[in-house]
């Protein structure tokens, strides 16, 4: 069993669906990669949020035995977005982006947190995400996220983290976009070419594509869901699920491990989505993951 | 082994992609069925084409053991179809559909097709879709497609063939047409609900969802293709394989049957959308479908 240093967003998000609206609900990638990950292994977050910030978002992180000293509450209010579902579920419009703390966010992590052998750089600035990196002493293995903002603001710092991670997850129209590609099989060989050693394409209700230099691909569907509450924080909910998993076999993954991350991942995102915020994510026990990966396997064998 | 009876579109399309066009290339539905199920079965096709229709294209149905007496050659020209894939390479832009000679189509079986105990019954009119129906003898086993165009148009008739047929193969943006669901799996249910026994969703480059009334979901990707040339016919290739598998065990389809016939359908259709019209479907062999599927094994295997 190894630790999980996380960075990322800790964020209030508005968010506008077929199904409803939830007004300032907890979200952003560190809270929900924490909630899920910590299902399988212990999680150390580092992350800002402005005076506003409940205590009970904090309390709800520490139930879970996450370690939140690398937290920093600082003087101003918490990153707030805004954002819409029409139509495509697999992809959020975005209202309204406001940064507040997170713009001026420079991680610096606790010292005993730099030591962990799992490392995950979720979505935020490649410089930052450089910057956790040269803090931790000799990870066993890392991973990131990114978004198409940093992908057309910072490719060459972009470029130098996909150079020193060992996987990439992302949406399947970042990697078209990164690498220009016409298609998400395509884009996979080309992030791999960039540096990583594996690449998870999320293809929202459609599952994921992992590509691995040694074995290709892999590649599944999602778990059948009929209503989608609202998709955001599965993506999140996919990486930490599949770094919870990883971290808590404790050795340097192989391929094989890869793989299975992935289902678990995906399982536990089809939980996030039936609900608005982390309330689909938080309910969800490793009893009600284990059944739902039973029926998940009676869909995908013939 | 049973015979198949196919009747749909024999057709000549222009086709425009990112990598090229074709000009009046082979098209139709039935053309892609029948190449497609005669790699497993005996075909029998039933169209109409004009006097501009050349003879190598009937030679080459001939060539394959379909039973061509059932297509009428009349005065007039063959349809055409021009389309374009711009981008989105799951969805062809329609640029131009002249009809001609399958304008006034009426579908009359040659006597020795009537007792064909597989029926499929591809993209047509449904009132057609029913009189064809009506001229075959107690088949064990009936299949439909159907198109945005009949939905709109022809609603009734068109759930009048729903409750007359065992399967229904469509892509998944006519399923949630059909039934107002806002997602593909949703559809499926709801697509069931109205009479046939089974639905397969075709789902372009994501691969399919088979729903079944008694066992649910099974649910596979697509054989990953790094180049896609030309995705024309990719779904009528999906059914003819569906098809072609299921008349060769020449039993009444079990569940499981249909499950395996999805991966057979699946795996011929990524052949097709490696080159322009049926060329790359004529190619294939049943020594390179096999190779392909033990590879597709290896891709959705932890």
């Amino acid at each position: 069993m190894s630790e999980i240093l996380v960075v990322g967003s800790l964020a209030y998000d508005s968010i506008q669906t077929p199904s409803g609206r939830a007004e300032r609900a907890l979200g952003g990638s560190a809270n929900y990669f924490s909630l899920a990950a910590s299902l399988f292994a212990p999680v150390r977050v580092v992350g800002v949020v402005g005076e506003d910030y409940e205590t009970k978002n904090i309390e709800l992180l520490k139930s879970r035995k996450i370690d939140t000293s690398g937290m920093s509450i600082v003087k101003g209010k918490t990153f707030h977005w805004e954002g819409a579902y029409e139509g495509d579920m697999n992809e959020a419009i975005t209202k309204k982006t406001e940064l507040n703390v997170f713009e001026h966010f420079d991680p610096t992590l606790p010292e005993h947190y730099r030591d962990s052998e799992f490392v995950f750089l979720a979505n935020i600035s490649p410089d930052l995400q450089l910057k956790v990196l040269s803090q931790c002493k000799n990870p066993k293995f890392v991973g990131m996220d990114t978004m198409n903002f940093w992908i057309s603001s910072k490719l060459n710092d972009l470029k130098a983290v996909l150079k020193k991670v060992d996987v990439v997850l992302i949406n399947e129209g970042e990697a078209m976009m990164l690498t220009g590609a016409a298609n998400g099989i395509e884009a996979a060989k080309k992030v791999v070419a960039m540096g990583p050693k594996a690449l998870v394409v999320k293809r929202g209700e459609y599952g994921f594509a992992l590509y691995t230099q040694d074995q290709g691909f892999f590649i599944l569907p999602a778990f059948p869901i009929e209503k989608v509450i609202d998709p955001t924080g599965a993506g999140d909910t996919f990486a930490g699920g599949f770094f919870g998993y990883l971290a808590s076999l404790g050795r340097v993954p192989t391929t094989q491990d890869l793989r299975t991350a992935c289902i678990r991942g995906s399982i536990l995102a089809s939980f996030t989505i039936q609900d608005f915020s982390v309330n689909g994510l938080t309910q969800v026990s490793i009893g009600a993951l284990e059944t739902r990966t039973a029926q998940y396997n009676k869909v995908i064998t013939v």
